[in-house]
Parts: structure tokens; C-alpha cells; sequence
């Protein structure tokens, strides 16, 4: 929960829907990426972050533009007055840290998602907003960090594959929001990897209480969970038809996208309860070799505390005991005992305890 | 979780709604079988993958193609073209391990079901995607591996039998889901009496721990949940019109399937229940034994320590014990020590402790 | 869960909608009867399954008649053909176990519903199908066995009470619905009366570990679950006129069956709850019972193990030991004891253990 | 559940919206109260069970008859007949112990209530059911025994206050509504009361095991809960207009009630949860003390055990023991002892289990 | 749930729609700010609670009329009075402890919403009800106190900062509303840290009982739930367009808050979930500790109670015991002692229970 913090404090008593200017340069310049096509052509253009944006000749393509860093307040500004963005929107796009959804803001779709990956080391998931804005003939993409799930896409288009250069700007948004949720399935396996390694640890090796890393496990499942689960409504909205930009031709393609949603919803679910029937077994395991060694002291202790006492009863030194001098008195005690054992572990033995 | 993950890494990356060319000939070629029926004629002819569908004549029949295997990239893209398949479906069709749906692509309904098994020897639910093809004179069904459930549909079409060669195109593409839902109850069947014989175990035999058991059947259970939940939403789509091309008098047959799909949840929800108390009675039975053990040895230990103390008093090897030399002092001792032990006992019973 | 394999296991395989011919004649001979009724007239008959229906004359009379078998399937094709119900009813009504509706097919009303009776011996609620079957002018209703929930509205008819008889078929079809779900609230507290007697004996008087008879109980009470809860959604549509073969005036009183039947799911519901908490009282009574055994113990075996071995010191047989020959050595060690004692007794006293 | 037996029993078989004759003359005679007022004028007066209310004039003024008592089965139908009450609103409000709810019959609004009070003695909640029926001009509250909370309504009528006396009959059912409402929050405020009292026991003061008492107390707020939470719903129709005698300026204040309903739903489900923490509390408390008595045992005893073993080797009569001989051998062996003892604390503390 | 006491008992019986009279003077006078703005100009005044309202004069501006404080019932009358409130919204703001909601009043808004603080000495979350009314030209908003979270909003407005001077009242509402809404994560924020302390202690520093603090922290964010949720439900109904009078220009910010209450619910859920999780660690760590004790005790007591019974043996004073006077005899039965230890030992370990 650490960033939350930070994100929403900086934001509070600021109007709503405005760009904070931020004063210190942070990280790196921005570089974005520029593609311009149609089905017959393609070009690709590297745009620093101090070019004007004013003079993006359109020509009768589609452009898309990837703008990989949304801490360059005044580039922000100058997107957001060239492309005629919301105010709303473009506040949502500085402010990472909020929940995906897809709105309509006049005749532009908004999608706003988390793209995950899995860090190897930290065995955590880590998230990145991806704000993604489609009008009639442009798709803009904006990102927290440079890096991203978009190569697929990338090359598809470069080297003409599928049909996403015969298509309009809104099927480079889905073809964008589907490479998210593809990756989606990584994270997953990633994460039933790593499943399958503690569970095969925990119920075969005797390794150690699983706990913590079953409750670090389900935290980043739940991050997937968290960026997932939203989304299952916004492409509801969007394969129905609710947001009129989207073309009917594409709504089907949105569709394939909800069951996919769907389906990883429905994989969460079954790794929580699995993860769950884990630490049941691990505490089944637990109690069930605690309670064989409370039995072992109980059958032990429940045979020989009778047995001591006997023995103390000889043990004393009072003058006059009989049965002391007589000759078979040692055995025949013994044998007493014996007895008393003997009869105690029959005893047991119907009982079924032993 | 095993097939999920090859399933989908495969295809991350590729463009939506595509055929994956398949390099590696796997498994044996697919043979093809065709029904061309109409009410007063049916003829039935094994196509190998490789003959050509373009001269499917129909001559006023409906054509029923059964195509047992997936893997043929080839023959599935010959056959997406000879029947305009969408792209998603037919993505959704090779791509197994997709969620249950109904959906309908131009004038094409399109079923998606889990056909199961169940394993005798490993019990375990087998899962094998069908997809069933329906437009206004064709049934394409798709299937994983020969071998499935339609044989009593076979024979209906074959003999004549009921109402399948007087209807339409819809009504085959409702025979066959309801062959697929009719199995879930065999293994539905299946699964009660590997439950009912477990639970015997449990409840009268003192069988061992269930709970590796229960825990696989819960899993095989799950899968069978995980093939009919989502077809309960398909179904209630199929009998309320939503999909145009199942004519009003067929919904009525969906509706009957929804009713039989919903029971199976029920029954399914039943079994749940019933593995839980199955398991909740058990480990009452299990604290229920540990509890009478330990009731005896804290019985016994608090009736003897207080015993073995006083013998233990007179075991001691002081110069000057004046009980030790009184002629009466061993059972007058020995009935200090009876007396204290039938207090204690008379205690116990008091308390409802015996 | 016996019956259920049984019945859908015969009918796997079998066309949808089909009367399966029972080679068998399983049990008696079904005699029917039939009401034929209006306002000023009423009249009684026994039919013999072997009778021709075709000529049932109606002479501006409502007809009811009963069939208290379902096994004939004969006389089941014969009443199918004259009164042309709709094949998948026909199976409905034959393959009993399905789940309670209500359903439309053309203009019959088509009500399946559970007919419990308490069987006082075993402790079990027995289920019986009913299946009623309402036309513009007659209404048939099919049973399982002879014996039945519908006396009280046969007297009404033929005495004439109410206003059955001034009204269409669909009030009769409505007075048996409500017949059987008035039985419910008979049979819920049946089971009400065997939960106080229960309880009874648990709280007050010290009875055996009540697990078994709550898991039976509840069990039962799951029946009567599985027989109202669909019937809410049934009653509901019943009540919304979204069956058009329902009049107005006969949808009022369908919503106070559904107001029936809402309510027997809360009274289900607070006694699955009381049951619950029955078991809680149980549990924390058994567990309250082991804990003060176990402070017992825990407090004796403080206070004697170092009483014990201080006795053991002085039991030791080294030859020189002081305080074995002073004079006063055994009381004092005695007194040493009673302090300890004494001072754990305090310190326990001190910590409320006592 | 006593009393729901009785009340359903005596109804079965009966025929649907009848009222049933009582043979037995039940508690005393009923004397109804009329009001009649309008802006400007109001009278009130006492009319007994035997007149006659074919004379009721109205005199265009609005008539609220209150009968409060429904057992005299000779008056109900006198009344239904007179207002032409619909026979199962009838018989409902004859047979007490329905769900309440809100219904339209014609152009009258039906609404069951359920009136409850807190017996501070027995510290139950007491349930009486109130019936209201408005039409046009009048409206009828039938209870079950005289005693009621709507004097405050009677005030603000007889007084002139607030806007009840200038507004329509609907206005006047929902003022009785209000009533019977608000008083829950009283019922609320007392098992909020018993609450606090108990918690400051268990909490502060060692009380006894509070178990029975929440447990009785639950039992009192699912009272509450099962009168209010039918109502959200009635009230939701209401305030939306479902029901169209009831006027647009009227519904607004339903619309109020609603507010009311949730919110006192809000305060239940906080209540339980807060019984539920308390019961948790004390679990835990209890389990904290056992924990610690364990504890104390389990060091006493490890430590002792070992110390007894040894002096008991001492304590044995071998003729040959060297060790019995030397001089030191006493002093030696006790330090070994304290040797012991001291390195078992220490291990303890360090395990910090001390 | 003091408050909540008092405030409901003081209605009961009260007229609907009524302010009640407030016969002390209850506290300070009310000093009321009105802000009179549009685009170009600005002015705030200061205005006492004696001052008449009736000559407020507009001049095409718009009206903010703050009014921190409502136990004053003159000037909450003279308010209702000069800006035509509805009762019902009157009594809602005076008798504070509602729901929150969002209602439609003619054609005013009406918000209600609970203003939460976070109390840092004594670490619990205030309550204030905070009501806003808006018409066409004016926003009213009334507080219980004296100081709020409108700051930002007031000096958006003197300083013309976004675009609250450009818009309408509904504009200046949805910022009013915004600002309550901002303000829950500077409390969720404290909540959280509070709650990483907790942790922190619980996980790593062997802290106390962490269940009363969990049990007050998940009291104040029930608090946080309490208030949050109902706007939810409000937020979303104004979003859609169903309160006319929010124009759809301000819908879009009322979308963009109801994205941030959605979330506030989501972090609610993870701080539950996450407070649920430390209980279970701190649980299982002294469940862990626990058994760590009784796994020494009981392997101590099961090695030592039966070597000390066979010292007891030869504790015995019999006459005839052979084995005392063998000279092997002591060193014999040590290393028989000895045996039966280190056989106990090696079958703990095989058992892997040391």
C-alpha cells in the first residue's frame, strides 16, 4: 500500500481535472514513439518531448502515439490541448494509481489499465498504469515508465501481420488492451509456478510453516486481482455497445477480450481456494503430528504414573510391612504390575487409541 | 492447473482472431465424418483431412461435419473458409481450454462446451473442449481427440428416431449440447459413489485421514463447476431468444437444458456441502477421540500424584518419623491414600467428569 | 442422493422429449379420477387406466383429472396425445426428480412441483413429485403414488366451499399449488418440533454429542430447501402475469403463495441458523467441560510435582545427610512443603485460576 | 417459534382468502375507535364490536377506524364487507404472523406491518402485527391487542399539529407507518442498552461466560431484523411509485421511511458484528487464561520431572552405589540439581517462554 | 454508537417534515459566509444568525451560504423558509446521524454526506454530517460545526483557480462534495499508518495482544465504510443523469468521484482483509509458541516418567531383591536407564518430532 499514499496526497485540495505542475525535472526526458499508417503504409518516428506537437500532419492515416512517462507536466499540457482531451481524463492519466475503467469523454474512448509484471527477485507483481485514448483516426497510449507489453503489437503492424493495419484507431486500442490482459496469463503462470513450488515443498518435503509466503503470494494475487476485476465491467460496457465509438466489428473482438477476463477471474479464484486448501493441509499436518506426540505422553505417561506409585508404596520405610519380608514379595509386585500394564493397554487397544 | 498455462503462452503475442500454423505434424491426421440427412434420407461418409470441401454439395439436406481434432491447422483453416467462420471463434476453436459460452457470429450460433470423463483408475475428471457450429443448414462440431458423447445422437439421426431428422439445423446443434450436459450427470454419478464409498470409510470403518481425498474429489468436482456454471448464463441466453438464429420452437428444448443445468449445480452445491460435513464429522470424531484420551490420562495423573506424593513423604529417610514405627501406621497410610482417591473419584463424578 | 443416479442414468442417451416404454408393469394399476364441475354442478369418477380418454365429454364443465402413477407409460402417451402436451413436459412429468417451475408450453400452464410429507419413523422427509397441468377448461395433475396433499380441496369442490368452483382452471391449479406448499409450513414444523426436543435435551440435560442428529436434521431440512427455493422464482413469475395462461384475478392469489413460500425460506433459514448456534452451545459446552478438567489437573500436578520431589530429596539414601538426623527435621520439611503449597495456591489464587 | 406453529396449523386446508369462524368466544370484546376529520374539523369515537357499520357516514371527512383486536372473526367479515377488502388481504389480516409487506388491492394500499416492543422484564422483543388498509377516504388499522404506538399520531390529529390533518388518507397511513418504524429505533436503542451492559461485564469485569446471553440477545435482534428487512423493500415500491394510490407529495416521504428502514438495517448489521467481536473477545480472553495455566504447568513440570528422576536414583537400595559413600556426594548432587533447574530457565528464557 | 442514541430518541413521535424547537441555547452563535461570485467578480461576507435572510440579493451572481452549525432552529427556519426546502430535507438536516444519500427536492439537490477527521490523540475517526443543497443560483451547506475540509474550495474561488467561477451551483456542489471526498484518503492514509505500526510491532518485535487495537482500528474504518458506502450508490445516480438537475457537463465530475469512492471501498476491503491477515499471523505465532512448549514438555515427561519408575523399582525395600546386592546391579540398571532413553530419543526422531 505504500504508493497509494503518496499519490493521493499530492492530489488533495487540487481543482479537479487539472495538471499539478510538477517543479522538479523528474527522471529522464520523455521520447515518444510515433506511428503513422494505413493498410498500404507505415512509418515509424522517434518525437522528443520539446517537439511541437501542432504540426502532426495526418495525411488520411491512423497515428498512434506512445508517450511512455506522464511525469512531464507541460508535456501533458500540450497533448492534452492538441487531441482535445478531458480534463477529467487527463487527470486521470497524471495520477497514476487508479482503478482501470473505460469511459467516453465526447467521441473519445478512454482506457485506463494496469499492465503487471512479474519481478523474478522480489517475487512481486508490479504494476503500471496505461492510460489509452482512441479518437476517429488517433490512438494515444501513455505510460508510467518506458518498457512495455506493446512489442507484439509493434510488429504486427510494422510487418503488416493480422488485420490491424486494414482496421480503424479503435481496434489499435483493443489490439493495445489485449496485449495487457495477454500478459495477464504470464503473471499468472508466474504465479502458479511459484504456487506449485511451495505446495510441492509444503506437502511432500516437511518444509517450514508456508504462512508468510502463502500471505505474500495471495497480496500479489490480489494485485492481479485489483487490476482484473474492474476491468470485467469496462469490457462488458465495451462489448455491448455502450460507448458508441467502439465499431460494431470491434465489439466482438471486445468480447473475446471480457472472456478472457473472465477467465482469468475465474483461475484467481481457483488459486485462492487452493492456496487456501494449502494452508489447511499444512495445518492439518501440523495438528495431526502434535496430537501423535500428545498421545504417545499420554499413553506413557496414563501406563507409568500408576506403576510409580506402586513402586513408591514399597518405597517406604514404615516398620511394619508385611509384605516386604516375604519371600516372593519382589517378584509377585512385579508381576502386580505387569498386570496393571498389561490390563491398561488392553484397555487402550479397544478404546482404538493405540 | 497443468494445461493452462501451455495453452495460453502459446498464443500470447499473436494477432487476435488468427489460426496458428502448427509446424510439427502432431498426433494422427484427422477423419472427418459427415451426416447428410433430411427427413426421409440420411447417408453417412468418413472425409479424410485432406479431400477437399469446396464440392460439399447439400441438395436441400442438412450437412452435420464432425471433426475430431484441433491440432490439423491446415484443415481448420480450409474449413473456416468453406463455412466463413469468424476469426474469433475459430481462434476460440483451436485454442482449447477456452470458458463455456453461447455466442453468435453474423447469422452462426456457436457452442462451446467442456465434453468430460471420468477416469476410473487415476479418478480424475478429463475435460475436452467441443465446439458446435450451427448455421442455417450445417452442424460443425469440433472436438480434441476421437472418441465423445454423441453416439446416441448418431443413432437417432441413423435409425430415425424421434424428431432430430424433421427439424432443423438448430435443433442437431441442441441434440448435441444435451448429449454433452447429459453426460455430466454420469459423471456427477460417478463422483457420488466415489464420495458415498468414502464416506462409508470415514463414518463407520475408521478409515484413515479423508482429507487428501476429499481434497482431490473437491478438485474433480471443481472442474465439473467450472464446466457448467458458465453454460448456465449460455443456456438462459439460448431459451430467451437473445441468439436469433435458434428458432422459438428449439429455445423451449434449451429451456429443458437449462433446467437440467441448473440441477447439476444444485447437486453439485449439494456435494459440496456434504464433503464439508463429511470432513467436519470427521474431525469431530478424531477431537472427539483425542479428548476421551486426554480425560483419562488427566483423570488418572490427578488421582495418583497426590498418591505417589504421600508415598513418597514416607520414603523419606528421617532419623525421627513417628508413623514410620506406629504398629498401624502402613494401612492406616494405605487408607489415607484410598480415602483421598475416592474423594477425588467421588469428585469427578459429581462434576460429570467420569 | 440414492434416487437421483437411478433416474437420470435411465434416461441418458434417450431423444429429448421421449416417453420411455417401461417393458415392466411396475406396480398396481393406476385408477384415475376425475371432477367434472362448474358452478351449480359437480360430479365424481373413477377411471380405470385401461379407459379410452377420447371420449372425456366437457359439456361446458372444468375438468380436474388426478393420475396417481406416472409408471404406465401407456396411459402417460395416451393423456399426452388427447390433451397435446408438449413433449419435454411429458418427459418432465414422466423422469420424476426435476427440479420444481413453472413453465409455458402454448396455452397450458405447466407447474412441477415437491410434494414432502414427514415420515415420523425415520425422521425423513419423503419427496414426491407433482406435476399440474392446466388448459382453458381442465386440469390434470400427475403423482408418483396414490396418496396425496389434495383432500382438503376436493371436499371444498365437491361441498362447494370457497370459490373454487366459481372459477376457471387456473384457480383450481393454483388451490393444489397451494395445498402443497400449506403442507410445508406442516412438514417445517414437524421438523421444528424434532429441532426443540433437540435442543431440549443438549442445553438441559446433558445429552450425547447431537452432531449426527444435527447433520441428519439438516439434511431434511436441505429437502425442503430444495423444494421451496425454486418455487420462489416460480411464484414470481406466476405472480407478474409473465404467464399469460394466469388470469388477473388468480395472480393475487399466486402472490400470496409467494408470499408463503418466502416465508417458509426464512423460517428454513433462522432454523438453520438456531441449529448452528445449537451446535456452537454444544461445542463451547464440551470444550468449557474439557478446559475445567484440564485446570484441574493443571493445578494438581503444579502443586505436587515439587511437593513430590522434595519428598524424593529425602529419600535419597546418601549416608551423609544432615538433615535426616535432626531432630526436627521432619516437621520442618513437612512445614516447608505446606508453604509452598500454600504460596502456589496464593499465586494461583492471585491469577483468578482458581 | 412457538407461536408461528399455532398460527399456520389452524390455517391449513382452509380455502385461500377466507375468513375463518371461530367457534370460541377469544379474550375480551373489541371496541374499535373512529376518527373523522378534515382541515377543519375533527371527532373521535368509540364504537363497540356489536354496532352496526353499514351508517358509517363520512360526510366528505377522512374516517380512520382503528380495531384493535383481529380474533372476533364475526367483526372482520363485517368490516371486509363494508370496505370491500380483498379476501386474502383479509386473511392476512386474520391469520397474524405474515411477512410484512406492502400490497395493492383495487384502490387500496395494503401494508403488514409487525409493531414490536421490548419486554424489559423477560428482555424479549415482542412482535404484534399491524395491518393497514387505506383507500380513498379512510383508512383501517387492525392490531392484535389494544396498546399500540400510534399516539403520537393521535396527538398531532387531535391537536392540528404538523400536516397530517390536511392531507389525503394516504398521508395518514404513512404517519402510522412513521410510527410504528420509529419505534423500532426505541427497540434498538434498548438491545443497544442490554448490549453495552454486557459488553462492560465481559469486557472489564470478569463476568460469566456471556455465550446464553448473546445468544438470546441475537435471537431478540433477528426478531428486528426479520420485521425490517421485508419492509425495505415494501417501502422501496412504495417510494418509487409502484404502487399508484399512493401520491407523488406522499411517496417522498416514503421515500424518508426508506432512509429510515436502511438505516436501522445498517445498525443491526453493525450490532451483530459487534456481538460478534464481543463473543471473539471472550473466546479469546478465556483461551488467553487457559493458555497461561498451561504454561505454567508445562515449565513446573519439565523443570521437576528431571529432578525427581535423579534423587529417585538416589532413593535406590543398590548395596553398591560409591557415590551414596563420598562425603560430598549429598551437597554434589543437589548442585547438580540447581545446575539443572537453572540451565533448563535459562533455555527457557531465552526461548521466551518465561 | 452513543450519538446515535440520543439523536433518534429525541425524534420519535415528532411530526415527519418538522424542525423541532431547541429550547436552550445551545452553544455559540451560528456565524454564516456567503460567498457571491461569477466569472468576474467575487465577495465574501460575514454573516450573524440574526441577520435577516430575506434581502439577500443575488444580481445574476451565485450564492455559497455557509452555515457551520444547525442547533440553531430559528435560523435553520428562517433559511428553510426563504430558500423553499422541503420539510423532510429540513429534518434531515437538522436531526444529523443520517445516511448518507443524494435525494432530488423539486428542483434541488440535495447531498448529504458524513465530513470525517481523524482524531490523532485518541485515534478514532469524527463524524460531522455535512448537507448541501443546491438550486438553479445557489449551494447551501450546513455543518455541525464550526471548521471543515472546504478550504481548497474557498480559496479556488477568491482566487479563480480552475473552473469553479466559470460554472454553475452544481458545479460548486460536486466541489463541495469532492472536497469530503479527498479528505477520506488523508483518513484512510492515517489509517493505514497506524495500521504498517501495528504490524510492524505484531511481525517483528514480539508485541502484545494485538486484538483490542485491531478491534478499534476495524471500529473507525467501519466508520470510513459507513460513510462511504451509501455514496457510492448516490455517486452513481448522479453520474447516470438521474437527478435532473445536475446538468451533464457536472455528471462527468460526479462519474470521476464515484471512481474515487469505488476505490476508497477497495482499499477499505484490502485494510480489512489485511487487519484479518495480522490477526491470523499473530494467531499462529503464539499457536506456534505454544506448541513449541508443549512439544518440550511432553518429549521431557515421556523420556523421564519411565526411568523414574524403574528407580522407583529399586527405591522398593523389599528384603529379597536379588538384583540390589549383584555388584554390576547400579551400574547395570543406569545403563539400562540409559538405553530406554536413547531409544525413545532415536524413535522421536524417526518421528521426526524433535
Amino acid at each position: 500500500m505504500k504508493r497509494f499514499a503518496k499519490l493521493f496526497s499530492r492530489r488533495i485540495g487540487v481543482a479537479p481535472g487539472s495538471i499539478v505542475d510538477e517543479p522538479r525535472a523528474t527522471g529522464q526526458p520523455v521520447e515518444m514513439t510515433l506511428f503513422r499508417y494505413n493498410a498500404d503504409f507505415i512509418e515509424e518516428q522517434k518525437i522528443p518531448a520539446e517537439d511541437s506537437l501542432e504540426d502532426l500532419t495526418k495525411d488520411g492515416r491512423i497515428l498512434w502515439l506512445d508517450i511512455p512517462g506522464v511525469h512531464d507536466s507541460g508535456l501533458l499540457k500540450s497533448i492534452t490541448r492538441r487531441f482535445g482531451i478531458h480534463p477529467i481524463a487527463a487527470e486521470n492519466i497524471q495520477h497514476t494509481g487508479q482503478r482501470p475503467k473505460a469511459d467516453e469523454y465526447g467521441d473519445q474512448l478512454f482506457l485506463l489499465l494496469h499492465m503487471l509484471t512479474w519481478n523474478m527477485e522480489e517475487k512481486t507483481v508490479e504494476t503500471e498504469q496505461v492510460s489509452i485514448i482512441s479518437g476517429r483516426d488517433y490512438v494515444l497510449s501513455f505510460q508510467e515508465h518506458p518498457g512495455d507489453v506493446f512489442d507484439p503489437v509493434r510488429r504486427r503492424l510494422t510487418e503488416g501481420l493480422g488485420r490491424v493495419r486494414k482496421m480503424n484507431a479503435d481496434y489499435l486500442a483493443y489490439c493495445l488492451a489485449d496485449a495487457v490482459v495477454d500478459n495477464y496469463f504470464l503473471v499468472l503462470e508466474d504465479l502458479r509456478e511459484e504456487f506449485e513450488e511451495m505446495e510441492e515443498q509444503v506437502l511432500f518435503e516437511d518444509g517450514p510453516d508456508p504462512s508468510a509466503r502463502v500471505h505474500a503470494l495471495t497480496r500479489e494475487l490480489l494485485s492481479l486481482r485489483r487490476a482484473v476485476w474492474p476491468m470485467r465491467e469496462a469490457a462488458s460496457a465495451l462489448m455491448r455497445g455502450q460507448i458508441p465509438s467502439v465499431s460494431e466489428e470491434v465489439q466482438i473482438f471486445f468480447r473475446d477480450l471480457h472472456d478472457h477476463i473472465v477467465q482469468i477471474i475465474d483461475w484467481i479464484e481457483l488459486m485462492r481456494d487452493s492456496m487456501k486448501g494449502l494452508m489447511d493441509s499444512y495445518q492439518s499436518k501440523v495438528s495431526n503430528s502434535t496430537n501423535s506426540i500428545m498421545r504417545v505422553l499420554t499413553i506413557v505417561a496414563t501406563i507409568f504414573i500408576p506403576l510409580t506409585y506402586i513402586a513408591g508404596i514399597y518405597g517406604m520405610n514404615f516398620e511394619i510391612m508385611p509384605e516386604l519380608s516375604w519371600p516372593l514379595g519382589y517378584p509377585a509386585i512385579m508381576g502386580v504390575m505387569a498386570l496393571v500394564a498389561v490390563g491398561m493397554l488392553l484397555y487402550f487397544k479397544k478404546k482404538k487409541w493405540l
